[in-house]
């Protein structure tokens, strides 16, 4: 967690119960005093405040870009981060992957009876945080809450909405032959941290969460040019799932070089304790963009001077070979296909 | 249910699993087969079937209405209706409370592990039906799944966006002394169906949740005129809570008719052997209005032609005594109280 100074500084406002009750979800007296003590000291805002069942906000003619997730992790608290601030740049980024500027999120909490208020105040101020740095604004919200037993502890929703420049398209169904494929950062930390902990695994250093908002690292990439083909951040399934649909979409072939993946060595020693492949693994904090190959160079300088960007590597090409399909050319030189996991290995990732 | 004979003529899709498996919310193989047999035949359309990480709609200028609701209805099957059409219906109805057009809707499901895919097609169905009623697209989604015991059966977050037409502005902070307050059908009957079918409680004749999108009846009304002050659909807390915050919003006294207010007999029966005020429980398919005295017999005579609301009333008004309070004349002649309930009487009905 980023917030740790936040957390000293920042008490649990005192309320008549410290657990969540169900009448905290039913409509009534409690439920405006959890909104009136818990939710709106953090999220507080004009559009907010006025507390409708809907909010209004103005909005110039263009395209949006919508996109909703809801987040289920276990555990909540993990190495790096917790549920709160994952909800956030989670949703930031699959609406910044379009290339919009993310502008509004809406959140439903589900809570589960007897959640302590202090492991949910503990996950607003995060929200707080997270929404203040990726710049997006909390406008509605709506908190439901369940018998114990119902849903383990705290599940969050989160809806976002963004503005799409006028001079970028970038699809999944665009990446051409001669395109460069660039990765923002080291891979598998996110699922790693979360599998870690769960496990009750200890390496000798931490591998921890990268959950970040890459909507800042996307400007400044559209900036370089808006002719971005592809973008999309490699969460569930990881970077092998993203290549795969960039490559079934677009119906063309990807060619990754093994040795050009960065990881960091204790996420590499976590994946071979755990028998996983890193590329199968969730990221949270990482894209992978599809450029063609002229402005590739520039647009690698670019993200590798964003906060988030220090490790991004060119790992691979697009190729007229094998449409449809994505292989990687082995440290040993062999060619091997890289297929969409199953998917049964890390349920709860996010 | 709607749907009966739909469910005959739409058999489930063959899978190669008739339950919920935890790898159908990992993001691989099995993630995109649930996305393609079960979730596109029932809500495709151009923008969903992108399949992207998110949507991307063309808007004119203006205001946007946006609205985020979790259903966590138990059970997810009650007389009238089941979770999946709660889902769109109230998240409708949130957004058309503003005045606004709903245009599109996000989905996300939090599935159990182990749901049989039988039910999950059975609230697809509903909720494609309710969509289409609704006029609205459901345009981008996510479906998370949690180990057996981490969540009851099925959770639903809908988030809905739609647009403000120019000459509305209802807010429940613009009631004035003077408006009268309309309400568009019999109230309670929601909470008690769910609430009867939960004790399994057998009345003479069922009483059946009332969830109905509200928006074309919206439309009708704002044609009369688009002067409504404020307008709400009493959901948690029922007719009680609306009131009271359309009074503490607007700072004014709001006086009702205990003899004007439409119940069924079967609900008030319900009411009355559960022990339960039928002004305290939830309704998923009626809209308060608080609209100028000189316009409110036209409004009352254009929602009695709507299709849900035949049994619209006048059920009081607006007063400058008692500012911040609702109040209630019985039918005995005596002044009662209405405050907003505790909550603690419904959990969990929407």
């Amino acid at each position: 967690m980023n917030n740790n100074m936040k957390d000293f500084t920042c008490p649990v406002p005192i309320l008549e119960h410290d657990t969540i009750q169900l009448a905290h979800g039913a409509g009534g007296q409690l439920s405006s005093k959890l909104i009136e003590t818990m939710f709106l000291p953090r999220f507080g805002n004009k559009i907010l405040n006025d507390l409708e069942d809907q909010a209004v906000v103005p909005l110039n003619a263009g395209r949006l870009a919508i996109s909703t997730d809801s987040f289920v992790v276990d555990p909540i608290f993990f190495p790096g981060g917790n549920i709160g601030e994952l909800a956030v740049n989670g949703t930031v980024n699959d609406v910044a992957m379009s290339g919009a500027k993310p502008l509004y999120l809406t959140v439903g909490f589900i809570l589960e009876e007897g959640l302590p208020m202090e492991i949910l105040h503990r996950i607003l101020l995060s929200m707080e945080a997270a929404a203040k740095k990726a710049g997006v604004t909390i406008i509605t919200g709506d908190t439901k809450v369940v018998n114990h037993g119902s849903c383990d502890q705290i599940f969050i929703n989160t809806t976002g909405i963004g503005q799409v420049p006028d001079n970028v398209n970038i699809s999944a169904s665009s990446l051409r032959p001669g395109d460069k494929i660039i990765i923002s950062g080291t891979v598998a930390d996110h699922g790693m941290a979360v599998m870690t902990s769960r496990e009750g695994l200890s390496f000798q250093s931490r591998v921890n969460s990268d959950t970040a908002a890459l909507n800042h690292m996307i400007s400044k990439m559209i900036e370089v040019s808006p002719n971005i083909h592809a973008l999309r951040d490699p969460t569930r399934g990881g970077v092998a799932t993203t290549l795969n649909e960039f490559a079934k979409s677009s119906n063309i072939g990807i060619r990754i070089l093994e040795g050009s993946i960065p990881i960091l060595p204790d996420t590499r020693a976590a994946c071979e304790v755990l028998g996983i492949d890193p590329l199968n693994v969730a990221n949270e904090g990482k894209l992978i963009a599809a450029v063609p190959g002229e402005i590739a160079a520039d647009m690698l300088q670019v993200i590798k001077r964003c906060e988030y960007g220090n490790n991004a590597e060119i790992i691979g090409e697009v190729i007229d070979d094998h449409p449809g399909m994505v292989t990687m050319k082995t440290a040993l030189g062999a060619l091997r296909i890289i297929d969409m996991p199953l998917g049964e290995q890390l349920p709860r990732i996010c």
